[in-house]
């Protein structure tokens, strides 16, 4: 069905003499074409309007040979859809005015009929695989329980997110509460994306890395685990939970079809944690993007031949940054393409 | 000569009933008495002026029963020495008006005389050094060369430093001279600190963790070696690299007497990537002490159980959260002196 499905045999571990490879917000800032939408539509518009999406899904499948597209949307359209309602504030980044700090702000907090409050993103996917046509798999995703709870509780981004943690530290029965919410949420609609189309499913646990072991596996594994589980009998999911190498082993023997890693975790070292048994997928350094286009090109040579070409997935070890330039992710995409 | 010698003996590897005990950043926002300082004196002032930075470094050690002091100082001071005038802007943290960005830039960053430049630094440590009066030992610290490039070249805080890695990445001849730079001045400055009565050196790569294992290599591990192989004759050096759980084996074949770890890293995955060789010293989670103080004494004895009490030093994983009750940070402690 799909002209190129390299992306779904990576993820089955077929054998492949090549890795498929695709880009972390590769619809993103760095495209001059993106940017000219962006100053067009504001940041939620360009998510809710599914002509927009599409279109920004599409952009750097015009550019590069990729083998897979991923939504253009946001992870906090989910707790909006849970009534949070998220701005995207200029100079500051995602914000929140009535977080949640307090058992009964959790209480308030409801599980929406998403197909009501998220049909925008339903109909996106379904605009986008006519447009796609067949080419390459669809891409759909949402965020951790664990990294929307930061969001929800902090109100906006930070570096450690204190306050999220203070929250979890101090009430943890409320932030089981939450984190429940949000995976009763987070379920329903990546049920809901992949009967409209999406063919893979991302998650991403942006924040995990911010917890210890044992603290990630009360506030965030179990949450994502009970997500996985949910999907995997219908395609299949990729955990990219940022920062947790220590997680790996652990995740590697759940129903995830794929784990993302991120550049500190050498090949190597991510092999040796899964014991070889799934598929991974990363891990070039972004900032490593802005090194000049030959560099780039032996070190992705060198990341392929650590990893191997089979059970890998080429990707970068987080999203690109908006300041690299258009022939630099160029050169990352052709030598994956073009690795002999 | 130490009434107090538990830290020294640590870090010596003897055998030991329970683990020293100190907190990164104790004398802190936390402490009412810091705040009432704060206010009053800015925070270069009162880093520069000896009687206030010995009465700062004394605050916690009246509160609590603390095995060390570490001298109020930044690691910033060092790059000011060099020319580059930091400046403390409110809301905004440590700010550099000319960032280093070109090789010229580099060329005119200059090696201090630390005795001219710096010596407010050492007349505090010969000061506080009087007032301890041999209770316990006095800890002095500077930044790993690597952090001090990424404020350098940065100007300001950064989740994720792109700019500095950006410009090792396009421009690694000039960013290896000024490392060397920062590292020669780095290690007259800690001579100095030495000959004026610190006891104990630690250095903080609060951004290693940012690198790839290979860069981490190229760009952060060989200067702070450097910095290590000039002082382990004379005092205990420990290193403590955030994030760097992928370089403590090799960190633990260095001269270093501890390596600080991080919350990410458990206690049996920091002693089997250490080879049981070498002190430890960490690795409470900062927001954890937001917990109830019960709890904290609980996850402190767990962590000293799983840690041993010789060649350890009890601490947290990083600096200690301006919010935290300072009656946690009692509970922290005192479940470490009462350790059983």
């Amino acid at each position: 069905m799909l002209q190129n499905d390299l992306l779904l045999r990576a993820l089955r571990g077929e054998e492949l003499s090549r890795p498929p490879v695709w880009m972390m917000r590769q619809a993103g800032r760095y495209l001059p074409e993106f940017i000219a939408l962006r100053d067009k539509y504001d940041f939620f518009t360009r998510c809710q309007t599914p002509e927009l999406a599409t279109e920004i899904t599409l952009q750097p499948l015009r550019r590069f040979p990729l083998d897979a597209a991923i939504l253009f949307s946001d992870i906090l359209v989910v707790p909006q859809a849970m009534g949070m309602n998220f701005e995207m504030k200029p100079g500051v980044g995602p914000w929140l005015e009535n977080t949640i700090r307090t058992e009964a702000d959790v209480k308030n907090i409801f599980i929406p009929d998403v197909e009501e409050t998220l049909g925008y993103v339903f109909d996106a996917i379904k605009l986008t695989k006519k447009e796609l046509d067949g080419k390459v798999p669809l891409i759909g995703f949402a965020g951790s329980p664990w990294t929307i709870l930061c969001y929800a509780v902090e109100g906006k981004g930070s570096k450690t997110f204190d306050i999220a943690k203070g929250f979890c530290f101090e009430n943890p029965v409320a932030a089981h509460k939450l984190l429940q919410k949000i995976t009763d949420t987070t379920i329903a609609y990546l049920l809901k994306k992949i009967e409209s189309g999406c063919d893979v499913i991302q998650l991403f646990d942006s924040w995990g890395g911010l917890l210890s072991p044992k603290d990630y596996d009360k506030f965030s594994w179990p949450y994502i685990e009970q997500i996985v589980n949910a999907l995997a009998n219908k395609v299949p999911v990729t955990v990219f939970a940022k920062g947790c190498w220590f997680a790996l082993e652990k995740m590697s023997q759940s129903k995830a079809s794929a784990l993302g890693v991120d550049w500190t975790v050498s090949p190597q070292i991510a092999r040796y944690l899964t014991k070889n048994s799934i598929t991974l997928q990363g891990n070039f350094d972004p900032a490593r993007l802005l090194s000049p286009p030959e560099t780039i090109q032996k070190m992705v040579k060198e990341m392929i031949d650590k990893f191997g070409t089979t059970k890998y997935i080429a990707n970068l070890g987080h999203g690109i940054l908006p300041n690299v330039p258009v022939e630099n992710a160029q050169a990352f995409v052709e030598a994956v393409v073009n690795y002999k």
